[in-house]
């Protein structure tokens, strides 16, 4: 008899779809990246509005924000806690884009992001996403220049850096 | 022999927590709010820093935040979707805040959360939370006005309003 802590496969199996989705945001693989998304998935995005759901807006949205790149982004993620139980998982990670932007300036920005996948016939599908950054109460802006205070980086190619 | 679907049970169990909680928010009532939080959960917060763990610093946030409202607030949650499988769920919401404040001023806020839970030892336990407001991209604000199109109101009470 061998006892399988199936919960530690299905959170391996996540961590491989992350590591994909991270090489694939590198690359701007759209197609890649959106590989998985549920087509009713629901999402709460880092910018207005508050809420929207359907992988064509997160394409749309992802495909605006690839153009905008002067070349490929550095992407990174960090802090990343996966949990599963069944057909059930979700991730919270810290995430971190790098690049030169066609219009002169350049982006540097850490946000919070939080991933709910369900297994459907087999297959992980993302059917939430909630990605944000925090606002500093005072200013009323939105804070994007916050780091980590130590960085535990989730390597793109699935070994530890 | 009765079929079961223990994956509804366990959402109604998540769905009774969430409206003591609506109800002990809009009261005040601290402890109620405590109650079922993990003593290391992990929150995304909408207001700084990046990330912070620990229910005791959820605490010392939710006793300023209480303390700054003129009277008892009123908190409701919109457009909530629960999702449980065994001792994983988690749920998606709008939630709405009007206050007069100490300070003249008033709060009328729409966010969204995400909140995770684990069972352990048969009580759920929030493990993660996350909350936001979106921002504006031209303006780099925070978008603290933004409304839901349509509201579907969880009833503070148990039943649809």
């Amino acid at each position: 008899m061998k006892i399988i802590n199936t919960d530690a496969i299905d959170e391996a199996q996540i961590n491989m779809l992350i590591n994909v989705r991270i090489k694939a945001v590198n690359q701007k693989d759209i197609d890649s990246v959106m590989y998985n998304y549920a087509s009713d998935v629901a999402s709460f995005d880092a910018v207005e509005p508050l809420q929207y759901s359907g992988s064509d807006t997160i394409r749309k949205r992802l495909e605006a924000w690839f153009a905008s790149f002067l070349g490929f982004p550095c992407y990174e993620m960090s802090d990343l806690k996966i949990t599963a139980a069944n057909d059930l998982a979700f991730y919270f990670s810290l995430n971190h884009i790098v690049a030169n932007k066609t219009n002169g300036g350049k982006l540097d920005m850490w946000w919070r992001e939080t991933v709910c996948y369900r297994r459907i016939n087999g297959m992980w599908l993302i059917t939430y996403v909630h990605s944000s950054v925090p606002f500093n109460m005072h200013s009323g802006k939105a804070s994007l220049y916050l780091k980590p205070t130590v960085i535990m980086r989730v390597n793109p190619y699935g070994y530890s850096s």
